[in-house]
């Protein structure tokens, strides 16, 4: 039987149609064979020697020189830092120059590594970065939204192999990122609680969509996930944001990042997928209100026409099934 | 020069950048060969003679024998008309069971037709069809929206090639319809005009734009297009809802979107696409502040990360160019 279910902070429904869905290994049984990538690829920007290719680095680990994680300006910039932020009127339309700050992540020298296979070690060096990154950037009064995003495969968005991810900070908060912090304003407001603590102790109490409850984490496939296996990392305690992640903190994150990617990755056969830090906008990170979490949507099913035009997504596998093909992963 | 612009109805954001841009005739060039289909396939259940392989039609054209359309009941609904409406706690997170109307609109009896290429009156048949379904499903007490699109392709949600589309009808008015109707509201509470009578208006004004402007209907790729030619077809007269659309009326938009739909076929080798009617909810449709339209997003882009994290997407083709590109295509 469909059932609809609701996102609790953000008011979202999906529909879950699980008999018309497909047992999680169907999915894998009709991927298209990956083709191994190798270790070192002389014309590729961001392995090893290649360093030229790229702009100069904002920030590296452990030495420029010896470098494990790089982070340089985006050459091929979506928005540019050099820009006014004045927004100006085209007729009656409202428009702006292209302003903001675009930074990759370089996250290994290797190739043909991902962070479903990296060492605890290294996947806490790619967080820091983040956060070093997330920090030195929050001090650009003009910015005022960071968005820190991965995309894994030519299905999520990517056309470059070495693995890498994206930092994306503009001036200029969207609605598609406002309402939701407004609902959990409204949340804060009547019930006195942030809806995210809410929703993370409810997802814990009833237990079944979980894949990983770690001290300081919980990683589960949301009451009301919008894809199949879509999985969420949340703080346990009440942080608005990423940039508030302390040091133990990110070394345990980053153990329940790696496993639960490595859960995707041995499970559903290493499938494309984008993960998102989301945190507090610029200036409301102490708020009571908001709270950061990572989401991981592999891209496994393909939004139509009635997700574009309603914005309510149909789910063919339930989020309790995927939380439990994934807990019972074998990760090698 | 990257550049933001804003959706004057909606208030979203996207991020244009042209000069990291393909030229249109790039995008036909990197597009897979797609194999001609056959005029007819034995075992596809929208072709004749496989009326049995569907369930009993619920509306024919022009009779049931004999039919050039036909609505039946999607056999694989993601919603069924036979549950409760009812909300129901699961712990502190809400559901309903999946009370809802699936639809599927057979378009021709042809296995090889598509919109584009069907007469002004073939696409007039279809349309009445629409029409024909919203008007009857708008009477069950219990739907509050509808939703008529189509899925063309696989990367557009298909895997039926039989030219179809579906009608999907909810009880539930999710955030992403609400939104841009309570920005509608307030616009209009303030500035005492439907904005978008006035966008249309203004978008008929800057000219560059527009792809058709007929009597009553103007087809443009819009100011603040989400991806490379996006396309709007919107009545010009106010409107809140398409059941509203007159018989004339609805030859001339039957003519508008055929030509729209040929455009982009010819202009960009026949591209995977969804097109949806966005109406007022039920109930709405005379009000002053909501206007219907269609969107018709060719599957070129894909959505990563920091679309999905931020809800701005970065548009790598101007409007302008796609509108200009799209006129001067010659339709065979």
């Amino acid at each position: 039987m469909p059932e609809f279910r609701q996102n609790k902070a953000t008011k979202e429904w999906v529909i879950l149609t699980p008999e018309r869905g497909k047992r999680p290994v169907d999915f894998v049984k009709n991927l298209p064979p990956r083709k191994p990538l190798p270790a070192y690829k002389d014309d590729c920007p961001f392995c090893p020697k290649n360093e030229h290719l790229t702009l100069e680095p904002i920030y590296t680990y452990p030495s420029p020189d010896r470098w494990q994680v790089r982070v340089v300006p985006n050459k091929y910039a979506a928005l540019q830092p050099s820009l006014a932020t004045t927004r100006s009127w085209v007729g009656s339309f409202l428009s702006a120059k292209g302003f903001g700050i675009a930074e990759v992540v370089i996250e290994h020298p290797r190739h043909d590594n991902t962070p479903a296979l990296m060492t605890v070690d290294e996947v806490t060096q790619v967080l820091k970065a983040y956060r070093q990154r997330q920090i030195e950037i929050s001090k650009n009064e003009k910015i005022n939204l960071v968005t820190i995003f991965r995309n894994h495969g030519a299905r999520a968005g990517t056309s470059l192999e070495h693995p890498h991810s994206q930092i994306i900070a503009t001036p200029i908060v969207p609605p598609h990122v406002r309402y939701p912090m407004e609902q959990a304003l409204q949340y804060y407001d009547q019930f006195g609680r942030c809806v995210y603590c809410e929703m993370v102790e409810e997802e814990l109490r009833q237990e079944e969509r979980i894949i990983i409850d770690s001290q300081n984490f919980a990683a589960f496939c949301p009451f009301a996930s919008r894809s199949p296996f879509e999985c969420r990392i949340y703080p346990k305690m009440h942080k608005a944001s990423f940039i508030l992640i302390d040091d133990e903190e990110i070394v345990e994150l980053a153990s329940v990042l790696r496993e639960t990617l490595a859960r995707l990755y041995f499970g559903l056969n290493n499938p494309d997928y984008n993960y998102i830090i989301r945190s507090a906008t610029i200036g409301d990170h102490d708020t009571r209100h908001l709270h950061w979490y990572m989401v991981i949507i592999p891209k496994i099913a393909t939004p139509a026409g009635f997700e574009i035009g309603s914005g309510i997504y149909i789910n063919t596998t339930s989020p309790e099934e995927a939380a439990r093909f994934l807990r019972e992963v074998e990760i090698k």
